[in-house]
């Protein structure tokens, strides 16, 4: 126990231990918790709920920030404590669970989760139990390595648990900037104009009196495991920074491009890794996630500034980092996940987005979540808030998967996540499709010609050609559209 | 002609006949042309380009702010004058050469289109044809019945023909509020916080030395033909009504709801006529369309005010409206269609948008634009800007369609327009399904049982079934998804 870290004096006698605070969670609550891609989610409290609900059951509804560590979404499930889980998850047991239907998981764009609660348009938690890095003097809590939906939890919720963990170091203070959009009617404009802007408190503003334990923890977060680039991630990269390159020679970007948005993945790891030997400067970063690369490159005096809802690194960049706050605090900030992604900022700032698809269509229709247009798999995330109003919406892939079984590029995706509408660019490691301005016809010779398997060519062209010959704007098949999945799930093969 | 509308003296020598001015759109070039749902649009040139494209072939790019009236999309088809057209159409005769692959149509969110020229993704126009009611004294061009993109366009184009409709009352000066976003970086906040707000100038600011004509025409807008609501769009309408009615009752809305934003069409009108009869007061409308409901309201004294970027009224209507400006003038409004449907506001102003679906299915995505999967019908237009961003976004439609060979609501949406993450409400006139915070497999049960048409009801129960005991997170048998689909090519039924 440090209780000097518990700053505002009267709170001292709320310290309970963690089996204490998680008798507060009741079968049937809300419950709403920090955490996002696995950082900074309460740690002791749900661990303690895992250990009482073996012998205890509890159902819960969990809404997060997005996906939590420390195994914690598997062990919940494995209990049987998740009735609902909202917004992301990407554990393979839960999703297992949300595959058998056992666990309904409503999956959200990540920045409309606390509006819709504002609303009243979906439930607000019971209770918020929310990691710490302190609470200040002055009244706040200031949360650890994500923001992600923690202050409107603690705005909503009738009960708040905080969790201090103290193997982050008190230096986090002053990386946050929390800002929460007013009520409606005569809400203002979302003040934001320039990345690094600060618009609101360094922690989370709280009322005392809805505070009903502090608990102490020292788990640290789950380290992220980052692989480097191999061939095909490395040739997505360098097909996006060719482009990137003809766009600042063409005029149409400046040489510090505009606001990078990245999902996280190996993918996009690879792809702002590429930035290292770029001719680019000055690149800043208005994204959910802060990686490795992201550090990387302001270590390499590429990036001025990154703006983010979580920092989820590596062991080794933790340490290079976590061990040097003071150097990096004016790099970066962690804000609410509603700020990070908002439709409103992302438009304004004409945010350059880069994420990843399951598989992709010839008329560019992405699906981002669903296999075989049934199985989920983690979730939408962010990546609809950000390509929807992004100055450019960039979805990249490898052009086959499962040992070449499986083509990422189909005739007709089985799931749509990102419309046509809403798609600018397509990158595999065989191309990169520009469909900006292109009517659907146009489209699919681009995505052909540019990004599919050479074992799918021929056959993506003969789709297109018998399609086109019966008409319409968007030619297809029906029969025959979505046959490719339905081959693999009875041959293990879309195509003989 | 009546040169006291030019009012900018050194411009009067730049009065051309239309015949002249359409000498200056060359084959090959981009057009940018006002115009939005039948009102507003550019018509003495166009007809005059119209009529030397039989003898003078051209072959333009042609982009408005959505549709034209005037028959203008069917003869500039005919002629063979229309190489690529965008953002919106609802011709019968150009949607043929669309779906015939003779057009190449490029169907946006109506917000999008200025905003990709103006960061090069999209090419700018050559040439900018603009309906006004006159050019004031201090430099600006004033619109007539629509702005939609034409202040861009201005901006953009080398060169200006100004059309100055002489059917359109002067006292039209004051209706309109312009205001461009900035150019990034550095852009700022669309500083619009309510609805009644004014924030630009009272026409479009221009560089004379670009206009190359001044072209006057008597040419009236076509007028809108309404349809009176039938049993199932009223049906609809009391659906709708009802449901906002217990909003109120628990608190979730205040009793002026929040802004209002309708698609065109009969149901929507339904809809909004509706509300001449209910509790509510002081409504507002933050749309694209102001239609004649907009204006019965206003009378009745339930709408306190409209912004809209285009008005499109009947014959009655136009008639009272047009003839009474002065009394209407402070209650209503039009903007660019970049700010009557800027993602910025729609989310800041928590707007409800209706708008009418050609399908959806049971997991709550919703085609709003291809027949059969492939088919163009009219665009996406603006339910995509307001959808993704409102607070709630309605889709409503008819249970069936074609004397019952057609369900409305089927296993799998043959196209994707809104996914599932978009859409809080689906109506149709058996009932209303709400969306809110549920999972898939709910939303199935809840949409199954509320807007299904009965002679469907029992095969989508049974096709959901199964696909549930085959298992996902979106069940769904991918061989049957579009059957209903195929059987209606094939036999002209969806169902045996």
């Amino acid at each position: 126990m440090s209780l000097e870290r518990i700053r505002l004096q009267n709170l001292h006698n709320k310290v309970i231990s963690a089996e204490q605070a998680a008798q507060f969670i009741k079968d049937g609550m809300t419950v709403g918790m920090s955490g996002f891609t696995r950082a900074g989610e309460a740690k002791a409290v749900p661990l303690a709920l895992i250990a009482s609900a073996k012998t205890n059951p509890v159902k819960i509804s969990l809404i997060t920030g997005a996906s939590l560590g420390n195994d914690l979404d598997k062990q919940l499930t494995e209990v049987g404590a998740l009735a609902r889980r909202m917004p992301f998850q990407v554990d393979n047991t839960l999703r297992k669970a949300i595959n058998n239907g056992e666990v309904m998981f409503i999956d959200q764009h990540l920045s409309e989760t606390v509006e819709q609660m504002r609303n009243n348009t979906l439930k607000r938690p019971d209770i918020a139990i929310v990691e710490a890095v302190a609470v200040s003097e002055d009244g706040y809590i200031i949360p650890t390595t994500s923001v992600g939906n923690s202050a409107s939890f603690i705005e909503f919720a009738n009960q708040i648990i905080i969790e201090i963990n103290t193997s982050v170091s008190t230096e986090f203070e002053g990386v946050h900037d929390i800002y929460i959009p007013e009520s409606r009617p005569n809400r203002g404009p979302v003040p934001l104009i320039n990345v690094d802007d600060r618009i609101g408190t360094k922690g989370i503003k709280f009322d005392p009196e809805k505070v009903v334990g502090i608990v102490f923890s020292d788990i640290p977060d789950s380290p992220s495991t980052v692989t480097d680039p191999d061939d095909e991630t490395q040739a997505i990269a360098d097909h996006i920074i060719a482009f990137f390159e003809k766009e600042v020679e063409q005029g149409n970007l400046p040489k510090n491009l505009a606001p990078l948005q990245a999902g996280i993945g190996s993918i996009a790891n690879a792809v702002l890794t590429g930035f290292k030997n770029s001719s680019f400067e000055d690149l800043v970063m208005y994204s959910e996630v802060l990686q490795d690369c992201t550090f990387e490159l302001i270590d390499a005096g590429k990036m001025k500034f990154a703006s983010g809802c979580s920092m989820t690194l590596s062991e080794k960049c933790g340490e290079r980092v976590f061990g040097n706050l003071t150097h990096y605090k004016d790099k970066f900030i962690l804000r609410p996940q509603e700020i990070s992604n908002h439709p409103e900022l992302v438009r304004r700032l004409g945010i350059i987005g880069i994420n990843t698809a399951l598989e992709f269509d010839i008329y560019g229709n992405v699906n981002s979540t669903h296999v075989s247009g049934t199985k989920m798999m983690n979730g939408i995330g962010g990546s609809g808030d950000f390509a929807r109003n992004a100055h450019l919406a960039i979805f990249v892939t490898k052009s086959i998967a499962k040992g070449g079984t499986i083509s990422s590029v189909v005739p007709m995706v089985s799931h749509v996540d990102h419309t046509e509408h809403d798609t600018d660019i397509l990158v595999t490691e065989q191309g990169l499709a520009d469909l900006r301005g292109l009517a659907p016809r146009e489209r699919a010779r681009v995505i052909i010609d540019n990004c599919v398997h050479p074992d799918y060519r021929n056959a993506l062209n003969d789709y297109f050609d018998r399609a086109c010959a019966k008409g319409g704007h968007t030619p297809h098949l029906l029969k025959e559209a979505v046959q490719w999945h339905t081959n693999f799930e009875e041959t293990g093969k879309m195509l003989p």
